[in-house]
């Protein structure tokens, strides 16, 4: 009820511009005193500011009112990404720019209390240096690595107790719900990014096949418009496709899966294996220069084995584009060509092929594609129960020096 | 304009009953002159009837009015299949009982025109038989064998002028609108068969991959609810995934298809060209039933393609069900069984694998696909365009003995 009156509040200084706390009052048909509380915490929490009087308009004697509006550097939206040794965030105010860009580092595994207070650490460093305030959040997207099942709640998490903060039994949906007091989306970080691929190239896809090559493999679906998160979150494993039945072991259990062989960590292991010294995705750039043949070959058969899988499941969804993200694509575009006729040749012969083509978006954008997620998912939005939001962020002081790029 | 009015006068009956002209008039605000017009035009398409008069009811003087009533043979819902071979129909009532059901034949590959003239003679067969009429239908589903965009329009058929019935540049869901006055749905037959078996076994699956073995090997697929279509109509054709790069010619122009190995043809043609003389599947159900090693070999290598394919694009989709139709698999359970345990084995060791099952609906319920399609939709059919009905559509005389099973 409250975030209903405080969202009207919101929307009325959107659509009217500067008004006065009667103004507002009359507009959206609360009492004087109800509206001032509204107003209180909206100010607190720095959604609106004070911009000047009524004193130029006004006749008569009366003490001049205040007059209030959007505060211009109020983060509507926010994309959180967690990877595995950092994480990042972009907030976009309500037209969609976006204003305030950082990311920061954790150990690789660390539990999850101390991501999460890593995160919060860098959202009050944003709010310092660019001047942005979360009070007007309409929603916040979150990527996570590993499945999530789209249900309420996060999967696949152990429950951790966390000492100094005073929460436990955490989720990242709740503590940045209870944190931020705003709506929030949590998927896997991959299928938001086929979401992004499916809803930042222009015009808007409805079918997509996305697929990312990185220290695994993962990826996402997106059907009709809408992300798949499969019966039990874990729709778009493409990583785990078996294609060779007597191929090498892989982490998931079984042998042979596709990211035992297009993996960047398994790509590079096969040059080596063949007598090329590659340790780095720098030393394979440095191959792929020279087009050295065993760089050629190992590429070849990862991509074909990429297209395979591609081409089988581009055969039951029909989508209309597939796209290949992940670094590796960039330092070996031949991945993504080879995988594209081995996916032509998979298909029906005659009908139009989906486009194959590389990632929009870098691995490093991932709070873009929980940003699209928000975006996306506003009508969503609409059915949020209403949280209390604590306001418990406020800006201190710079605590680091965030990257600053904002795109 | 007058087809919302026909709805409301059919809608105030569903509700209150028999009613009198003055008495839906009042109920729906509309004048009386105006009212006649639209009963007249429901009692001559036989939507509804008069039962009695308000004599026993009235005081007064006055002539009694005769009161109006939904018929309660009145059709509701059809679900329309086209095969290669013949026509199925079944028409449901409100409550969804199946109220008639029947089939004509035509030959093979004969032409559309001819197909629909089969279809209406059909209807009017059905009229007749089981007193039903089709003046009050809220829906037609119509499953028709290839491809089907989900676009307005039928693709993949040529354009055909009919000389005899008058109607030219014919496709299906407009011939079949025309002539019912009511709101179509045309998908391809396989892909409803998917719908039918994610709603009519008992709890509605969210997401189902649906498989049929039959003279070649179709699918469809129901992500979130909602039958996928693909960005092209071509979504769910599991029948041409390559399952071996160095395998038979198929019909589609590739090699090594599913469909080469696992259709009810290939597997008989295996089973010939390892000396076992099968040559139809009453034949494989004597060789099944004695255990031969031919036919169980045959058959294991055919259930094992079918569970790569099954386990590839599982694990692309996350579905709660896989159901494998098709005749051969009540002839041969073990492709069920063996297809389910290599389903298994593809899939995360450790997470919650699918269920594997045969098909509830057998290949000829194809029409109980449709309807299935008819009820799942109808939030849609509310955006349908008024069409004029023209009525066209009157029992004449039995033209046959229909098969009269009632589901």
């Amino acid at each position: 009820m409250r975030r209903t009156h405080e969202e009207r509040v919101l929307l009325v200084l959107r659509e009217q511009g500067a008004l006065s706390r009667n103004q507002i009052a009359r507009a959206i048909g609360l009492s004087r005193t109800t509206l001032s509380e509204i107003t209180g915490s909206l100010l607190q929490r720095g959604a609106i500011v004070v911009i000047d009087t009524d004193a130029a308009d006004r006749e008569g004697s009366g003490r001049p009112a205040e007059r209030l509006a959007l505060d211009p550097a109020s983060g509507q939206f926010m994309g959180v990404d967690f990877g595995h040794r950092r994480v990042h965030v972009v907030v976009a105010d309500a037209s969609h720019e976006i204003v305030a860009s950082g990311s920061d580092r954790y150990e690789d595994r660390i539990d999850w209390p101390t991501r999460l207070e890593v995160a919060f650490g860098l959202l009050e460093r944003l709010s310092a240096q660019f001047g942005v305030h979360y009070g007007a959040l309409q929603g916040v997207g979150i990527g996570i690595p590993g499945p999530y099942s789209g249900k309420p709640g996060v999967r696949g998490f152990p429950s951790h107790r966390a000492a100094a903060d005073g929460f436990h039994e955490a989720s990242v949906d709740e503590a940045f719900g209870e944190r931020l007091g705003a709506p929030v989306i949590v998927d896997n970080n991959t299928r938001l990014a086929a979401l992004a691929e499916a809803t930042f190239g222009g015009k808007a896809i409805e079918d997509l096949l996305y697929v990312r090559l990185s220290d695994g493999v993962g990826g996402g679906l997106v059907v009709g418009g809408r992300l798949v998160s499969g019966s039990a979150g874990l729709a778009g494993e493409l990583g785990h496709v078996t294609v060779r039945q007597d191929g090498s072991p892989c982490r998931c259990g079984k042998h042979g899966c596709l990211e035992t062989i297009a993996s960047a960590p398994a790509i590079l292991a096969a040059c080596r294996a063949a007598g090329l010294a590659v340790d780095t995705l720098d030393d394979l750039a440095t191959a792929v220069a020279r087009s050295h043949p065993v760089a050629d070959r190992v590429l070849r058969d990862a991509s074909t084995a990429l297209g395979q899988v591609l081409a089988a499941v581009g055969m039951a969804l029909n989508p209309a584009e597939i796209v290949i993200g992940g670094e590796i694509t960039r330092i070996a575009p031949v991945l993504v060509q080879q995988a594209a006729a081995t996916v032509r040749y998979g298909l029906f012969p005659g009908a139009a092929s989906p486009g194959v083509r590389t990632a929009y978006l870098s691995d490093d954008d991932g709070a873009l594609g929980a940003l699209a997620a928000v975006f996306h998912s506003s009508p969503l939005l609409a059915g949020y129960p209403a949280t209390p939001a604590p306001a418990r962020l406020r800006p201190t002081a710079t605590q680091g020096v965030a990257d600053g790029r904002a795109h």
